[in-house]
């Protein structure tokens, strides 16, 4: 008759009597206090731009990693706690790598977000060594990548496990505002320059700060994985 | 004397005093609250549709995948977390490739499903390396066949373990409406393109939005598993 | 002072202070609220028949299975967790098939409801790849079997591991009302013809819909198992 | 202040205040809840004789098993969880084949009894294999043995590992009265036949109901393993 | 502010804000609920006297051993759970057997207490198959040796793995007082006849039964361990 | 309605409502109650200066070892648990060694800092050997070294398992003061003469005692690591 | 807000809010329990005096072991859980030897006294085998030794890990007065008679009894362990 939400909410992997498993649902929580993250894909390739709180002038803006590339074919942009991204980032290299080396091709992007969504649902079990945890992983990535005979494409992954395919994604403190802009301004036929613009102006609408070539990175598959130069942040500010 | 449900819910595998299981109840909830699909059989084959959430017109929809082939005389549809049916699906699909491997013929479909109920039921256990959780898994699916020298059968599976099969049956959220309306519409002499009729009909009347080759999957095992296009899905939605 | 049974029954196998182990209790509870079962020894073979909640119209009853065969010589008839009966049965099967070809000749039947019993003690214990669980099995069973050199046997096993053999045994939710109504009717020189009427009046009197071809099952060992088709099961209602 | 002994006796090995360890306590109350079992040594061999509760006419009598043996010359009368004591006769079988097996003769009575009290002792520790359990054995047990060159000896064994010998002794629920009676009655120069009744005619008292070939199991080493006949044991109530 | 030490004293090995291991003093308290032992060391040898609870005529006083020998020169006196004491004997007689294979010597006596020291330490620890417990032993012993070259030896263990040697000591439930009856009385210069007659004699005051042949044991090393006979029990009451 | 912070904080990889791992916090936390170290880069090299607190004048000062070479080219400072960052110097210094074995140079500043980083995430993970603990670290260190064809470069970890590169960073219980400072301070164009005042003068600020060649330690990378003697300290002090 | 200490004390690796860990502040604790140990340097030796509670003239002095030998240039004296002490030193015996045994010359000193800490570090590990423990070791350390071309060096260590060198350090229960004297008296040009009597003088008063040859031990590294004989210490007293 008093049982409130926080008698299931701290075992791991314990449903509520309504069916839901609260430490995954906070683990998304922790994706909201993140930097904002946004994909767009165009017809040429997907723009990837992520938020960087610099919060000193003393800090090398370009030691904070919110967007990695994992094979030259695929990138990621996160949010949420950077450290289990690298795990979950690792984690994908090491499986495109040997996509590669088995069977001598790319591997095929869905699969490789397959596998960091496997992974991700994996928490709570026990750790066979490849990277599982003992409470869900606390970050969303943003998967942009290039199919052979297919083009741009970009995926959006959750603690949950769960991964959906994307015209246009946000993840972060700011994805609700973001969102709702990519909807309106999206449009398929949108080329790589506009879909740079259309990314980079939406983070700017929830960013507090001014945008600059510090404290945001881009980055694009079109089809290969290229992290701008400041000089080509820039260029794209400029654009705005 | 002041005892409540909720001193036995949170252990995963432990008895209440009247001989209930708890989280595998909660379990079953976490079903209620996914989408429906429905499975409908016919002398031609089986037909499953299923409902998908296109939360927003930047997502792709053939991303979301509810419905899967399991190997070519075996599909499923499926309701709940989409994450825990993704490892039930990979475990039947290495069971039917095995007895394919060993017996060079299609795996029983009934030996699929108890293979795919007996990992259900293994959580709690330690982790052998297949599959199992460390609780209930919270889906359910509709597991369509062709069994050699039978025909078309169809499944239905639950977080308990247990199994059973149907001639029409729907799962999810809109299950409980969708049941009584198969179980007033079914007969037996259905053809494959009224079950396809029946099964989308009535999914249609428990969907908040309207039935579009957008929010809807079908797919069909007659005798092999066949997901339908999107003009074939329009072809049915335009027989409705 | 304010010591309460609530104290003692989550843990699995923690004894309370009058030496009872709740756990164990509360799984013959998941046994009373399953379907009933039957069995009546005569001196031709002993007879099972169980109740099927058949829930819906267009649910398979064939595929119910609450009675089971275990080798040529052994049948069981199941009430409770389903599933776990599942485990218990594979577990026997495993066992007879090997008493055979160690010792080419069939399983004494009590051995092999002893080595049921051995498994349902075993919970809590680590799993040694055997099917042991984290809790009791919630499930009883009726054993039926031919005994070579004295007969037909029925044993009764329970989830805290005893095993005891009747002339007819009833379990499940109706089993206190059926098995008064045994103890008044039962004689010893019952033939398996009348051993069926038995089984069966009895079954019908505490199930609450009207006993059909469609939700009961009947099985016999006589001496070899053999369940019974619609048409045998016909026949024996005409005969009640 | 307010410390009660329920702050102690639910962990399987934890020490109280004063030094007890409640569940080896409560698991000697399972035994309290017992059929008798009584052991009387005279010179000739010793006699186990044993109560058996037989709820219900329709159960075989002798498929309920309180006395077995152990090797020819050691036998086993049982009180408590008769499941827990099947484990512990099964390693006692073991134990005295093994013996036979590497020194070609029969183990000494109280190296028997000592292995029975080591594996009582293991419970709490990591099953290693032989039969350790997650709490103590519920169970006491009257060993009867012939030792080679000493001749009739009767242990009792109980949940705390302890051993001791006797001359005779009574467990379970009418132990108290039993135990009194046969300090009174029992002389050292009886022989196997007064024993028997002396054994009997004590169970006699503390049980409910009338003693007959049904409801009671009678035993000797003397010096080997013998389990009464229905006509023995109506022979021995005859000399009451 | 409300902080008791009940909130310390159950975790096996977790340390109170005093620094104290609760669990180590509570099994120091099973040893007060123990029979009394005393060993007195005398120029010619150690003496080692114990009480024992013979609670039924019934029972046959020499299968109470609360006296044992190790090796040729070591025996052991306990008090506290007879069943932990097994344990440590059986590791102790081990150690000695190893030692005089690997360097055809007997044992120090110090390093046999050692041996049993760490074990008794040992206790939480994960069990790596050489005895060690979940819980603290509840057991403290008296060791009594012959040490070449030194002469008798007699030492103390307890719960906590410490230990140090004794003139004479004693433990159990009489110890206080009967340690300072020793303390009063002993002389180094006592012949080994003198030591037997003060340790019985301290002994005496202790228990509340009168002392016979039947009631306690006598135990000496001088040089070797030798059990004393009834004979020679009464003989040494004789002279009290 | 009564949540507080406090039913989170405990489990050790436990996320809150908000998405938050207490326990990782409270590690942050055991840092503020560290020394400070401070680390600033200039041209020529990094210089790590750390605060020692000498209890006694009995201490010998140089056994506080507060700043550390992992190879040539890699040296840290610390604050927090010293015992904690132990396992981390000696973690980094097998990897550093490891490399130059496998590759014949120099591992990257980078590669070090996020094998640290890497150790430090997998807290709470069962111990594969290699130093995993049950808590998070309780030490934030700052890692200076000199990058092949890059020169000098300061990192910064934290037990969250975050790193990132600074021009000047401090840490520990004065860190807030002397952050700012440094901010107010640095200049990129600095010699190392000038970065070892501009390093010092910030931790003589945030001391409470006067600065000594006793009670700070200053370290180097320029481009190898260099731990200054008592001179060298006294000579930088004398520049202030 | 009613968050108090003792939410965090009792698990054994966690941290309260304020960045502390109270199981190692606890076993802190234990020490202030023990006997007093002092450690002195002088130029040509480490002396170390340790109390002896004999608290009875029966018990032999000799057997309390509050000082050992580790290696020919290592002593510890030790306060605390003698028990723990033990593991400790027999830890640093096995690693002295290995060093000896691979590079042929006596363990450095300082390395002996990390590989001692890295031990009490790892508490609350799985155990692997070499005695790391389920909690802190409840004991303090000082670690006397011969550093080949430095001459005498004194160590202290503590639970959490930490050690440290001194010139003149006291633990136990007595440990805060008598550090304070030797801050007063101690003089780096003190030989080694003087050390002797200065630490013994220290010693005397914070013990409660008369210093004598019973009560105490002594012993020196100068340049190798030796332990005073009853003779020796009595010199040492009658100087003083």
């Amino acid at each position: 008759m008093f049982l409130t939400r926080s008698e299931y909410d701290r075992g791991v992997n314990t449903f509520s009597p309504e069916g839901r498993l609260f430490q995954v649902e906070y683990a998304i929580e922790a994706i909201k206090l993140g930097t904002t993250a946004i994909g767009v894909r165009s017809k040429e390739g997907v723009v990837l731009v992520v938020e960087k709180r610099v919060t000193s002038p003393l800090l090398e803006p370009s030691s904070i990693e919110k967007v990695a590339e994992v094979d030259t074919h695929i990138g990621v942009a996160m949010s949420g706690l950077t450290a289990d991204a690298r795990t979950l980032i690792e984690h994908a290299r090491v499986e495109t790598q040997q996509h590669r080396f088995t069977y001598n091709e790319p591997m095929p992007v869905e699969s490789c977000v397959q596998a960091l969504s496997d992974l991700a649902l994996r928490f709570g079990e026990d750790d066979d060594g490849d990277g599982g945890m003992s409470r869900p992983f606390g970050v969303a990535l943003l998967v942009a990548g290039w199919q052979e005979g297919e083009g741009p494409v970009l995926y959006h992954t959750d603690p949950s496990g769960m991964f959906v395919q994307y015209d246009a994604k946000a993840i972060g403190s700011g994805s609700e505002g973001a969102q709702s802009t990519l909807q309106e301004e999206y449009k398929p036929e949108l080329s790589l320059k506009e879909a740079e613009v259309l990314a980079l102006s939406t983070l700017k609408q929830v960013m507090e700060e001014k945008v600059t070539a510090i404290n945001v990175d881009i980055a694009r598959i079109a089809p290969t994985y290229h992290l701008y130069t400041k000089e080509e942040i820039e260029e794209v500010v400029s654009r705005l």
